[in-house]
């Protein structure tokens, strides 16, 4: 890596100490126009949604949590620099010195990367060892890189937010995974799948901060200026939405009429949080006029459809399909994932002038150089073949790294060790805690 | 919420695609000067406040972490859309397209908002229902922004930070419901309400959440530039004051010398955080030139008082009055609040030309338009004012909205089963805790 | 201190209302440009690193939590204070006026002060009491400044992250201290000495938001522009490099193969956290030109030798030179800190022109003024000496201090009853706790 890197990777022109000629060059006056000043703020956000966010929505099992926040630790820092390298080639090469140039949006993006590994890494948690781990990483950033640089790039679609770059990716990347190493005898660790009040308080913690910053993650690498903004108001406005749908919806669905916990706040059991899809679902539309009421409409329909997924959805899967979804991403992320990434087709298709105005319509599908005379509704099909890329890579390479990873070498967790941290963690405290709980 | 939300609400120009044009207009030659880059990174402090904070601050309970987490979350994301309306409604409604603009602005406006009412659920936290709180929510939002028209636009007071228009009328609400929801045999439950070990530890994620960023919360929205840098200055001093004050006092307090968690900290039984309330104290005059040792100054006094109050006041709440005050909200909300209204009318009575400068005093009190003419003594009584008309509001409202959660119609949990999760969550470890515990 | 504020402390012209007039002096065209939104966000990321990162970081003790949080904020609280005042002397005291201007960057720098102090809680933690750790945090403090005013003034070093002024010093001092009052029977307290299963997921809350603010911290007061920009980028590599060496570190140095809790994730018993060394060790050298892959070695070493450092150099320290050193702060903080210094040393010698750029030199070393001719190897020679102040500062200074607080005259523990909360602590849920675990 340090080769690699060595051989490979500069800083770019804005983190340079030759940025005070630059600067007088291109006339900036001020060291406030930097980019480190427009994304920081909002890189600092998404690295708390990656690190303590992810880490913490998995604590919810009784005896995972370190292998939850610990895992989670190491393959988001392992996944980073091998990002930066792959999104490097794949993106930003400069073809005359072979160098890759890296500032603050490099940053962003090797933190959007890893992210979709992290969401696969949802659906096997508690069932793989740490060098699978780290396999399912190394691959699924190389995917990532490849996925990314067909849609964004030769598709040329726009997904500020990932729905389908990193979520619908990720999504259907660990459910393929999870299929190929199904285990028919999990039931063998059924004693260690529950979870207990205070895992569940911790689980909540992961939530709430993914859920406070999920408009950073939105907004992060928008256009400067108004498309931040709007990108902050519309995953605000839906995220708010889905909160209300997920309790009403919960509400119904149980004659009791009490609140399930797990499918509101945090995640347990093999249940998760509807409450987060709003997020996702308004990913690539985020920057798109979708207006506020538009962002409502997601966020109330990808919340019926979310909480639906965990009552009827989930339990098909395992059943029938054989998928063993620990944290149930397939409603978190691969589901709404797709959701965004129609949604983010038909606003596409149904962007005008009228509404754009002449200029902010160019610079929000940002059709210039090879794309100048694209027009809104070849844009929505380019939006929706890019959508169809992110599922057949994440299938088709889950399936493959699956595969791999179902060779007896990488050391496995047996059925009836599954989600227990005594596997792979060394801990003082193990013992008494034992007899406590 | 849908509807209404498509009638009235629209990007502002800030926002808007058409920003590109609007900035050519105005000579804006960088994006950075968008609104969004002065305000964004206080947003998400506060949002962090809401939802961790407050949700946090009330998870001290032994048995109602998802109680305080959870409604927490519920009422903030239902309460944030219905502020988003009201508050356009009263605040910016565009009288020639009857429409309302957005921009980051009013986020953190809607969760101030917010913040009146989750203040006020301390108060009855564990006794009411999911539903009664939705409905204090509903009303609470209503009265805020009826409030905060009268006293900020008609009155044209200033409260940066909310002493007033937030706290001091939050926390009246709160009591007033509370009082009129009044439970003779609340001692039923007497054995969910004290808290353990590691509640208390939760608790203060909350506490320490709200402490750090309480200087972005007073200075989210005052002016750019030096008001801003001015008020956190101001609240950062004062916070770090109170924190000693409290502590000496707690101590001083003590025949054995030892500090009382529950005093400093976090809050457990009817106890809560003085430490907080220095930062309440300072909403109004955060942006004021107070001057760095009358920060301290105040912080100092808001120790005292509101350590006391835990001591004195709150035990006399319950017993004569009957106000049941779960959080202890008088202490850290109410009364701070009012304290924080006196101060900023002092300190605006006080202000001068030598101190401020001309074009300071100006800006800083907003003399412009119909208040040109404003005296500085002027503008000190009608802080006095606003300061009543909060009081008023809360406690008047708080007694209207309480007769009606009075009704028996909303399902509000049995005396014996106040504090207690198992009532409105379902959650597969709570055996097994109740067990542990 | 209200009167010592109240005689030194004023607001600086960029935080003062007179700055609409400064301004426009300064042909200031945008209010964006005050200091304040150069330096906010890194602040309140700073913030969190203080409050929550070192105080959950030493959770980590079962019956220790409200000690670590709560004395934590305690002297954080008050040596906020006393700092703003002695660096205020030492570096910013206006001859003419005979003032102290403070602004947003007092504010980190008091925060950067205040973690000097905490680091060296780290030694002592469990085994003082909190008047020790007051008089501790006072001299502390005041050393500090003397030290940072011979290191960054005098000498003119560079130490943007504080490896030399914060970690070493702040790292020896408290090892010193930790010397002098070394208790030969400590073990009487065995029992109250590991972790358990939740105190070690709340060290993890410490430990991943040190980990992810770090980059903040590091950049927080270097150069607006390209400066930040590059800091960002250095801490952030070398952070991500740090984790996966101790994570393979760890792994060999087991037979069982099993990844330890302990030394990866969070401190349990006298380890600690190697992951955070990274950071440490690039303070100094963070906004130089250390190129990306430069960062990456950094990180790899120190995760080498910090981990080493837990398995041999601290149980040699507790043995034969009889430091009792509860954190493992040597590890953390004191060796990686001498690392990063001597790592600036070296990479200040060999900065050139050609990689810097004419202006660029002279902006990233600051050469004006009266160090206008100094040449980039008198640089390094400088660094050096500074490494070598900051040495001597703490360990002196901890000696004596550590004599001064062995005066039977603090109320500190006795041995049986160290690393317990019920020393000094009251808490309602104590008792059930305790039957708990």
């Amino acid at each position: 890596m340090i080769i690699l890197f060595g051989v490979f990777i500069r800083y770019d022109e804005e983190s340079d100490t030759h940025w005070v000629e630059t600067k007088a060059h291109d006339n900036i006056t001020s060291d406030i126009e930097n980019d480190f000043y427009f994304r920081y703020p909002s890189f600092q956000d998404v690295h708390v949604m990656i690190f303590v966010g992810f880490g913490f929505l998995m604590t919810f099992l009784k005896r995972y949590s370190f292998g939850a926040v610990g895992f989670n630790f190491l393959i988001a820092s392992f996944g980073l620099q091998w990002a930066l390298l792959m999104q490097g080639w794949f993106h930003s090469l400069d073809p005359q010195t072979g160098k890759i140039f890296i500032g603050v949006e490099s940053l962003i993006n090797a933190d959007f990367c890893v992210a979709g590994c992290l969401i696969a890494y949802g659906a096997v948690l508690g069932k793989v060892s740490p060098v699978q781990l780290l396999v399912m990483t190394l691959f699924g950033v190389t995917l990532f890189a490849v996925e990314e640089y067909i849609i964004l790039n030769l598709l040329h679609a726009r997904d500020a937010g990932g729905s389908m770059v990193i979520h619908t990716f990720g999504g259907y990347y660990g459910l393929a995974i999870s299929r190929v190493l199904y285990r028919p005898n999990l039931h063998q660790s059924k004693r260690m799948q529950g979870s207990v009040y205070h895992s569940d308080t911790f689980a909540m913690i992961g939530t709430l901060f993914l859920w406070m910053f999920w408009p950073s993650f939105n907004s992060a690498i928008t256009d400067h200026g108004d498309g931040q903004h709007r990108a902050v108001i519309n995953t605000y406005l839906c995220l708010a939405s889905t909160v209300l749908t997920t309790v009403a919806i919960s509400s119904l669905s149980q004659k009791t009429g009490k609140l399930d916990m797990v499918r509101i706040i945090t995640m347990s059991d093999d249940l998760s949080n509807s409450t987060l899809a709003g997020g996702v679902a308004l990913g690539t539309a985020a920057e798109f006029m979708i207006s506020p009421y538009g962002a409502l409409i997601v966020g109330f329909f990808c919340g019926i459809i979310s909480t639906m997924g965990y009552i009827f959805i989930s339990p098909f899967l395992e059943k029938t399909l054989k998928i063993q979804d620990t944290c149930g991403i397939h409603n978190l992320h691969a589901m709404p994932g797709v959701i965004g990434g129609i949604v983010g087709a038909i606003t596409a298709a149904a962007a005008s002038e009228s509404v754009y105005g002449k200029q902010g319509l160019i610079n929000t599908f940002d059709f210039t150089g090879d794309f100048k005379d694209r027009t809104v509704l070849t844009q929505g099909g380019y939006q929706a073949a890019g959508m169809c890329v992110s599922i057949v890579f994440g299938v088709v390479g889950g399936a493959i790294v699956g595969s791999i990873l179902k060779l007896p070498i990488w050391g496995d967790p047996a059925d009836e060790n599954c989600f227990d941290d005594e596997v792979y963690w060394e801990s003082s405290g193990g013992k008494h805690f034992c007899f406590s709980f």
